[in-house]
């Protein structure tokens, strides 16, 4: 098994590698060789087989091909320029975003040419592609009127991905995150970025800002189901998608004050205390965009999983990040 | 009023074409130039103002910047590699189907950088961007999967269309046209030729072959409704349109049986009797993936209107095709 991974050094791709090197084997095979890629050459992780990282610029001519030489089996394409910056560079968002995932495509369509080549390709789309109409629960029937350039090009690339299938170019399959929380690391200015940080750094004792109402409800899943899925996704025999390659991920459903009271219960009215509000009605006008909740009836019959509970969210964080103990306790 | 027509010399393009030099005026204001583009030179009618026509090829470089450098305040993006042609030929599709589309929308945005520029673009795409699931009546708010190569590229220019228009750069708006039937013109091997050569040449006292059984059922316009379509869209505020900026056109849904009916009432037995059945199970496995019936209510509130029987439909083409005489009459 030869694994290509394109945004290896995000968030996402860094602890699919991990999960990949942990694993050993995926579709019932070794992983034999592992290609890292990314804007800038990601970490190499202890590996048994063959590793081999890459700084490369996806939009850039000639850099899907030099990727794909290995002819990879399976092709996980996670690298994107985020949200907030596809909407403020125009030209970047669609060079990255479209002009580099359509290269990739054909680089895949090309190398087939010569000799068959039908690779497993794993798209990351996100949940930002519904905007409008925005019903209190989505199907997996609903149009897709995405609000952002960012969730434009998603929305491109899944459907090129479901084009290069039905003609036998590659073998796609998209799966469409919910927002992840709760992130690692350190607060970022994205306009989710507090749905992860009013849990977050209360855990570790910090203060965190909440800019909304906690009325306010939106689609979470945490960093490790989001592994999950791609794996899962991976795994997948796509004959059981039929045209619709891109799936709606299966997700929790919950409001900010659901998400307090997950902290509490987890970490005690000490944690919850540190959370200030702090009202912004541009975060707010934003939020109000955005997807509240999915009927993810397609991906729960394909067998993808999710939390059921914040507790959970907040448990998964707490083992993989916080070495499964709550340093904050004393402080809270 | 200066208007930019590209795809003038096709069969929708022309006819636009003698609609707007026959109305003379737009949005109020008086149809001052013409621009007609197309891969070869549309042929120039009698109109009092300015006029070009122009041979080009917008996938090239430099085509796009050329066509708007009058700045024209509507343009019409008509031009398309067709169905058959855009799967046959993988690249070519692509290239002026998504490519071409995108050359123009950027064209525009940069023009826009120097001055202020924001011209209405009205966008034809197709109600093959829908696939599956198909409903029986499928809703303004059903997903789009298409199955072709040429429905993914108007799928794609619907939602650059649309955030092209969010940004500012250009005043978007696509409708999706229906099938047009009664075509006017020879017998073509689209599998969708039947729809009209099963009415047109009986009309002129020839046979025609009929592929499908006569319970088939799918979504037709007149060519007139059509350009109708156009100019509607064309002088529709689109500040009624919110972020969903191409909207499924109004139609007739029909079955075949009721195609014959209607050509027996308006043109007698004699003429139905030349409509040969001859199974053809690619044709018919095709069509069978094609949409039946919609219920286009937002085109519907904005003033958008279709036939509502294939009398009239019939009616149109003797009118519009057969200086308003059946010559046929005295064969059949």
């Amino acid at each position: 098994m030869n694994i290509l991974i394109i945004g290896a050094a995000g968030m996402l791709g860094r602890k699919l590698v991990q999960s990949l090197v942990a694993k050993t084997n995926l579709q019932g095979r070794p992983i034999r060789r592992l290609v890292l890629a990314d804007i800038v050459a990601p970490e190499q992780p202890a590996f048994d087989g063959e590793i081999e990282t890459v700084a490369a610029d996806l939009s850039l001519p000639g850099t899907a091909e030099r990727l794909i030489q290995s002819r990879p089996d399976l092709i996980c394409h996670l690298a994107a320029v985020v949200s907030g910056e596809a909407e403020a560079d125009f030209e970047k968002g669609y060079s990255v975003n479209l002009d580099g995932t359509r290269s990739l495509f054909e680089a895949i369509r090309l190398a087939g040419k010569d000799r068959p080549y039908c690779p497993k390709v794993v798209f990351t789309s996100s949940i930002v592609v519904f905007g409008e109409p925005l019903p209190d629960i989505i199907d997996d029937n609903h149009c897709l009127t995405p609000l952002t350039s960012y969730g434009t090009q998603k929305a491109i690339g899944e459907l090129l991905l479901a084009d290069y299938s039905r003609r036998g170019f590659l073998d796609g399959i998209g799966i469409r995150l919910p927002t992840i929380s709760i992130r690692p690391g350190k607060p970022n200015k994205a306009a989710s970025g507090f749905f992860s940080s009013i849990l977050r750094e209360p855990l570790i004792g910090e203060e965190a800002v909440l800019p909304v109402s906690e009325s306010v409800r939106h689609w979470f899943a945490s960093p490790r189901a989001a592994v999950d899925f791609i794996i899962h996704a991976a795994e997948l025999d796509t004959a059981r998608l039929g045209s619709r390659r891109t799936i709606t991920m299966p997700g929790l459903s919950a409001t900010v004050g659901d998400q307090i009271e997950a902290l509490r219960r987890v970490a005690g009215d000490g944690a919850t205390g540190l959370i200030r509000r702090e009202a912004d009605k541009a975060v707010a006008d934003i939020i109000a965009g955005w997807p509240r909740s999915f009927d993810a009836q397609r991906a729960e019959e394909l067998g993808f999983k999710a939390e059921k509970s914040f507790d959970d969210i907040i448990r998964v964080h707490i083992e993989d990040e916080l070495e499964n103990a709550l340093p904050a306790r004393e402080h809270v």
